[in-house]
């Protein structure tokens, strides 16, 4: 993370459906959180579904270079049925994540006591998936040849550079080396994937030579996503490419009380770019403006924007409040905006 | 699958590790399930790890050739960790899977009576993956430069045709068609591989106007495993790539019961070349031997195999056979041995 600075300049994407929702007790327990003599500055971006139904924009030029000099990102949820698939995946989402490097994508997966898991036993689950962000099948490499026609060929290239892997699997190892359990496992498919499958693990095992303390497996994919609903207790920080990543991901989040808990930090450690947090979950437009979105995963991502920015002991004010707050969770139904106050007033003071 | 025959000529791949012992099993039920008047005949193959070892060939030329002229393949499991990731899978799995066009592969999920499952409440399971068999990223298609320096490059290219992908989906749709439920889902991820999903969702949603009763739906891969773990009801058939059919089906078998239970078929409808019929586990080398494998998964290969070639009543004969024998296991051990005596008595007369 960056030194930590006495304002923040944050840009907020509150995005579609639920984005606007979300972000906004997102920002209210960061205000809370805050001390005093932090100045936040906002600045919100009309980017996202309705934006490009009025322009055809997804992401100009200018509001790209705008973004440049933000401290850091917090994005609600980007998506709509009414925009064809891939325009704002491609052309918005995952543009940033590009442009401005973010090839650390950073999934922390914890059940928290008192919170639904469909796994029969409740297993202990604690760990965090550090998902390359900026190669892998996600490059964009790829066509179509006589599209649409019987005769059609269409191909997906995984770009992936040693350059690439080396970074996220290096910041992996720092990440494990700094918990207790110090374990981390790759995930990929070398016994299929080859040609990058190997490098990921020549680079995985060079690398581990300097981190003599940490303990290393490697899975494939298929048998890591059995380990995720039989023994997700193995598992402490996991390294895997962008596809694996974003698959994985989601299994986490559902096996650890759902998508609505599940934060993500896009980052670029280095600091040259602004790095961006935003929840793992979509801007389901079926519940938009019901008050039934769960803030819970934005305001999580709030805590990791704090930890990225220098905030270290913010953010975990956020998280214990988190904890403390599902732990006394019953069931009984909270709006958006209820669940937003209750950890505002947690974290506050 | 073929006509029904009077005589079956198999070609049979123990493999590695427990697959010798879960294919004399799978052999076993199968010569007490034929009918009298129907002749099998078997001819092994030594293929695997220890052939490998001794002659340094995966599958030469001429046993390939051989394998074409059988009825039906049955395999056990290919693998040991005294070879190098990748040579058996792409040297001689997926060479075969390639070479004999196997474009199906079938895998049906079916949580049995009074089978443990890792998910609470035991959601009725009963679902079948149509996975792509012989294109998208498992092609081999790729490569690497300036290999083991700070300035390697890996690709991997996923290649999909029109008219790879329409005959998959057309046979998913046939299965689906002729189930009680009639409901087919793409798993996919169109918005970020929008060249290969663009093209799978387009030749899905044509083939399907051919199906008016059968009701259809898309989810990105992601999405898809949140719901085998919270809804695995939803699905009835399931068509998907390559890779995401690998993905979904470990983690199906996972929630069905485990990988002991997850039979496979590698399917060439047409009746080309000779079909493959394999357990979705691997060769478990640690517990090769001690006649702890549960050769189940090889037994419902089996039934697979018959169906395919014609005998639906004596498939249909395995399937219950398992079911009851599932139903009344109490969880004393059972030998491999043992269990296939077991199965081989139901099924017979
Ligand atoms: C929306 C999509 C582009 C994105 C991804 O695939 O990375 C999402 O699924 C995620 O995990 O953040
Ligand atoms: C062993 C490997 C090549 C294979 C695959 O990836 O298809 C296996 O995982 C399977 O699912 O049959």
């Amino acid at each position: 993370g960056s030194d930590m600075s006495t304002s923040i300049n944050l840009a907020v994407i509150p995005g579609d459906g639920i984005g606007q929702e979300v972000v906004a007790q997102g920002l209210k327990v960061l205000t809370a959180v805050l001390p005093q003599d932090v100045k936040l500055e906002t600045k919100e971006y009309d980017l996202g579904a309705q934006r490009w139904h009025r322009t055809g924009e997804t992401l100009p030029d200018a509001e790209l270079e705008a973004l440049k000099h933000h401290d850091a990102i917090l994005l609600g949820a980007i998506g709509d049925p009414s925009v064809p698939s891939g325009v704002l995946e491609r052309g918005l989402l995952l543009k940033l994540r590009f442009a401005f490097d973010h090839f650390i994508n950073l999934r922390p997966s914890k059940l928290f006591p008192n919170t639904a898991t469909p796994l029969a036993g409740r297993p202990e689950i604690d760990f965090v998936v550090v998902r390359e962000g900026t190669e892998g099948p996600y490059t964009g490499n790829g066509g179509s040849l006589r599209t649409g026609t019987p005769a059609e060929v269409a191909t997906e290239v995984s770009v992936n550079t040693a350059y690439g892997v080396e970074r996220v699997v290096r910041d992996a190892y720092e990440r494990a080396n700094a918990r207790p359990r110090k374990k981390l496992t790759l995930v990929h498919k070398n016994n299929v994937l080859v040609y990058a499958g190997h490098m990921w693990k020549n680079i995985f095992d060079r690398v581990g030579r300097e981190y003599p303390e940490v303990t290393t497996d490697y899975l494939h994919v298929d048998a890591a996503t059995i380990f995720f609903v039989t023994q997700p207790e193995r598992f402490d920080v996991i390294v895997t490419d962008n596809l694996f990543g974003d698959i994985l991901t989601d299994l986490a989040a559902a096996v650890t009380g759902g998508i609505g808990l599940a934060a993500s930090g896009n980052i670029n450690p280095t600091g040259a770019f602004p790095s961006m947090f935003e929840p793992v979950h979509g801007s389901a437009p079926d519940i938009a403006g019901t008050g039934k979105a769960d803030p819970t995963a934005t305001i999580l991502s709030v805590a990791l924007l704090l930890r990225h920015l220098g905030y270290e002991e913010q953010a975990v004010r956020i998280e214990e409040a988190v904890s403390a707050d599902l732990a006394e969770r019953d069931g009984t139904f909270r709006s958006t905006d209820a669940i937003g106050d209750a950890l505002a007033a947690r974290v506050a003071g």
